[in-house]
């Protein structure tokens, strides 16, 4: 399990710029559903504001993403990782930052911050890796008209 | 951001043994709650399963997670990774799979596979890191008697 | 608001019969997900669980669901209630209990009841009233050899 | 199970007024991790989003819900109902309208109404029952100075 043990070591040395680059933020509170016994939001609850992240990135920079879908193309998650820096409490207000990573036809990757919103401290962080399908969910490519949406920005 | 692309690559690298030494497995199905409208399982549902698995791992091999939380120790995610590799369709029933794969007084490590209950192909895989903290969520060390009943595994 | 209110009123008297006839059950434990900062399982999760009971009465007493909505046939829901007699806790195991109340080939009602499995108390009750729609979510009836499979429990 | 099947009946005749009296809003939008297979938002959504109506609430109208919980009273939920009206489907903004109906020391009921953002046209609309409890879920009652900040509206 060698190669594992590395890919978890260099998880662990994530480092985000202090702001990511053309970014779009988007603000949030921690709904008591997402609470889970020891008090704090559930970790598994990142992943969906990650999703409201994206979603307002594609929305606010390239194209709504329910548009993409509707032409047949969908950003299917090959990979998801968090790193969880401070915990977030039931009604707390915190900031999703999102930028765009990286780009091809074929494959995106999406990086978050979680800030707090009262004084930008650094809540958590991670990226989703997506391959572009159909709705077969056979890997395809972006046509050129939306693939120019993303790349202009 | 040179750090955090080479997190991902090595994180794209991941190489899971064909089988996790020591492991635990329940089976599971998924639920209709759980699929999006791409028709397939939402991808933060996995971080519900890693959990799922982690729970039964703990109860056969140690000792069950709430009576831990009842002596005063918490396993705080402090980062959690998935790498889908095929989706999972509602009411499809898969294995959940988890090793113990590092463990120190103030931090477990936890690894997962997802498998097709029908021919035993790999659905997706991933790890969480934890760390144990009190009520009150300040980093501690287990007690021996708790560390103790994982380590004899 | 006076309909309103009778119907809560008598929302509160939901008086189920001591097993519901012709049942199926399924055993279930709670999830550390499913949990809220109260420590006990959050209300939304009973709803998920109905299902769950619901997809295995389908299962063992007519027709996988999953095979309904692949001839083009949705069970959506319309209502769905909730009377919670005693909390849940993380890792507990329950029962789901679920019967068809009512049907017809455009509508069909279920009924649940949550039991704690050690003593097959009471936990909560409820019922959700499904329409069924084609894939454009027209209302739509059943066609007859569905409806048989149905109604020959 | 007669009295069971008048409640449904009068489930469905609930009529709330064209508008809430003394209501709150806030507006919402539905997350892609909230849909299911059938391409629209999952119906133990709902529920979620009911929670958030009711955050708002406290907050606005009396004190904020967490406050409630740090003083040592929890409004735990005996009763929900929603009845779906039209489907909502991924990223549509829509307004959660929120009315306190019935208080008591003991007991609160709080009505939900969703709205289409555009058009304002209905798409759910529910109840929740909630009974006063202390931190180790016995019934309790509000003491008069929350009572009154709630009763003051």
């Amino acid at each position: 399990m060698k190669n594992y043990k590395n890919s978890k070591k260099s998880g662990s040395e994530i480092s985000f710029p202090s702001s990511l680059p053309n970014f779009v933020e988007i603000i949030e509170r921690v709904r008591y559903s997402e609470t889970d016994q020891m008090g704090v939001a559930h970790n598994a609850s990142y992943f969906g504001w990650f999703e409201i992240g994206r979603t307002e990135y594609c929305r606010k920079k390239a194209i709504p993403y329910g548009e993409i879908e509707k032409k047949g193309y969908y950003f299917v998650v090959a990979e998801a990782f968090c790193k969880y820096r401070k915990p977030l409490r039931y009604d707390e207000e915190f900031i999703i930052r999102t930028a765009l990573d990286e780009l091809s036809p074929k494959k995106a990757i999406f990086s978050y911050q979680l800030l707090k919103k009262e004084d930008k401290s650094l809540i958590a962080e991670g990226y989703t890796v997506h391959v572009v399908t159909n709705s077969k969910g056979e890997v395809t490519s972006l046509p050129p008209e939306l693939f120019e949406k993303f790349r202009k920005n």
